[in-house]
């Protein structure tokens, strides 16, 4: 196989963090970096998106839930569909969601200049709800693409009582028109997302980029110990039905049973606890917190909430406590197109770089995509392993690295059909 | 010794109950009883209280802290001073605190019907800040007839933010009268208290009443646990810094050292917890909790103490984490008078009612006056150990053996002088 056109990775490296920093520079607040969904800095991030799509050759439409899309050769009835997210956390890094959408567009822009012939069109999608920070939904942009939108989203809200439906209408869209923003699955021919790892395995292993072999699924929880309030200073310790030191005691099974398997990629978090009454002088009656358990498949996952029930029955018991779980969320592992996965990693390759394959532990668009056609996903070596924080850092090199390989990719992807 | 005169205990017992009725009746809420300090409720409960002492043959007067004082033979200049508080915690029991006071004034009623010449007066002080559920200091009335008020105490606030200083002129009181509200310790022979258990050990000995040997002394503080967040998804078990995790080993800690000390009465309670940032999603990189700590006497707390630290520090090295503690009350432990206590005893036994002694794991007002002359306690059993709470209970009968042995206490306290 030849180049279809040389391509400068350095130059591309170095225009991404450009526009990065550009895109990073629009946020609510001005010490740190907030975008959220279908807000004026939404408004003002799909405008800039918009721009850069035209500048590279695309038309640029936008769907009801305000997904920006870059259509590069309308003509073509195929599309392959490039896309991530613009939206962030509170307090963001400027690299997860806007770099894969970037990437994409100067993916594209290459093709483009080179006037390249394809058997298919292709989609640069900027999602806009993807890390759920406005809302109490989630991915409602890509599941719109995908075909899956749940309307009972359309009655969550966020912080000042707004719900997604006042939203999207402020946002100048209507939600009559969502079922429209579906793609008709017989017309796409794959969907990838490029986005930085948001962990510390290729930095470890000293790799820029890894192909995803899946999208973990996650159970998530609120965790209730009930035990007995009573007086700090007259309840002998034998006496007492604390429910925090029984909290305490299961929070360390947890991290044990995710600790033994650690091989598989489990993970297990408590991030939220609160004890009641909440006084300094009086024993907690009731504790209740948060869990969260993802694993490499769905199996491992189950089997250790299993575990983890197991043992909160017996410290339950032994500390004569009630200990009730009562899930809110569960996602089931997204395996990603074995087809997309060869591409990718063929297209790494041939870019003289050693590549793995590792899951992705957080949760991605992709999950969503991969309803409606195969997807799949590059990951890009991001420093520390550190995201959602003003600290994430991918490098310039890394960047341009994988613009090159998303651009090998299509035209690996184009001589197969 | 002969009987001053007959005491019908079983009248005493029912009258007790039927005054602590009455006076529980008076609260700011119509569900729950709730009387802090210096509101309208205070003002109510002041003024019934005032009207019983007055019709037990007392004068009465109001010092600036609101503490209502029933003053029995003020031609005596040596003063006997009985006492307990009438402000209540949050969705209180009606024994806790009214309870001493209705016995100080049945006891005294006794001794004037029967026109008792003693070589002392007594004073019946009902104090209005012991549960100090309003202001962020506490024991301020005791302090001040004690003669220990701190004046840092009156920029304190309520949760509204009105000032203790504001509060006190809105009652009607003038701060400048505070040290006129002394007593001089020459003029004053002893403060006795007689309270419910708030705990489960003379119900567990079968016992109506118990002597107390001291009031346990405590160390309160924040401990501060500093890891470092990160995604819950994708920071793998062994490199994470969680903060919780490592909160949760130190409150287990905590909890087998207290274990360990049982026999000394050494109680250890966690009572707040919070996680930060605290998403379902984030490993804590912060958590705050608080420590109180009791034992029955200051060396074995303070080894406890320095026991936790050693523990935290090994938790801190081997988690990777910082753990500080940060103190922000501390009482030393108060012993009662030895002399009291023996006669408290004798007037028990006179009864023909066995009693033991036993420390108090909880704060009184009597650890204040403790400062100002020799003082001591009686212990009422209560139902369960159970107080703050709705459910708390002593029995008519229990009281009114509390009011035969305040009443034969008196008496032989007058016939040593």
């Amino acid at each position: 196989m030849t180049t279809l056109l040389p391509v400068d990775i350095t130059t591309l490296g170095v225009r991404a963090e450009t526009m990065l920093s550009e895109l990073g520079s629009i946020s609510s607040e001005s010490q740190r970096l907030v975008r959220l969904f279908l807000t004026p800095e939404h408004r003002k991030a799909a405008g800039l998106v918009a721009t850069w799509m035209r500048e590279a050759g695309m038309t640029v439409s936008e769907d009801a839930l305000g997904t920006v899309r870059g259509c590069w050769r309308p003509d073509k009835t195929k599309r392959l569909l490039i896309g991530s997210h613009i939206d962030t956390v509170i307090d963001a890094g400027k690299y997860d969601g806007p770099m894969g959408v970037v990437i994409g567009i100067l993916a594209v822009e290459t093709l483009h200049k080179a006037d390249a012939e394809l058997p298919f069109g292709i989609d640069v999608l900027a999602f806009g709800d993807e890390e759920g920070s406005r809302f109490r939904s989630t991915l409602t942009s890509s599941s719109a693409c995908a075909g899956v939108f749940n309307r009972a989203a359309l009655a969550t809200t966020d912080s000042n009582g707004v719900t997604l439906a006042d939203a999207i209408k402020a946002y100048g869209k209507n939600v009559d028109d969502i079922p429209a923003a579906a793609y008709d699955p017989a017309a796409v021919t794959g969907y990838v997302e490029v986005h930085i790892e948001q962990g510390p395995v290729l930095e470890a292993e000293n790799l820029p980029l890894g192909v995803v072999t899946g999208i973990v699924g996650q159970n998530r929880m609120r965790v209730v110990v009930l035990g007995e309030a009573g007086h700090a200073g007259t309840v002998p310790m034998t006496m007492r039905r604390d429910a925090l030191t029984g909290a305490a005691e299961l929070i360390l099974a947890i991290e044990r049973i995710a600790r033994e398997n650690e091989s598989d990629r489990m993970v297990a978090t408590v991030g939220r606890i609160e004890a009641s009454p909440g006084a300094t002088n009086v024993i907690p009656g009731r504790v209740g917190f948060s869990l969260e358990l993802r694993a490499s498949t769905d199996a491992l996952r189950l089997a250790a909430l299993a575990q983890i029930k197991q043992d909160a029955a017996r410290i339950a018991g032994r500390r004569k406590l009630e200990i009730a779980f009562e899930p809110f969320y569960e996602t089931q592992t997204t395996a990603c197109a074995p087809d997309i996965q060869d591409l990718l990693e063929q297209s790494v390759a041939a870019l003289g770089v050693r590549t793995i394959r590792l899951p992705s532990g957080a949760g991605h668009d992709a999950q969503v995509m991969a309803k409606l056609c195969p997807a799949a996903m590059l990951f890009v070596r991001c420093r520390g392993g550190v995201s959602h924080n003003p600290a994430e850092f991918a490098s310039e090199a890394d960047m341009g690295l994988a613009t090159a390989a998303l651009f090998g990719f299509i035209k690996r992807l184009a001589a197969k059909q």
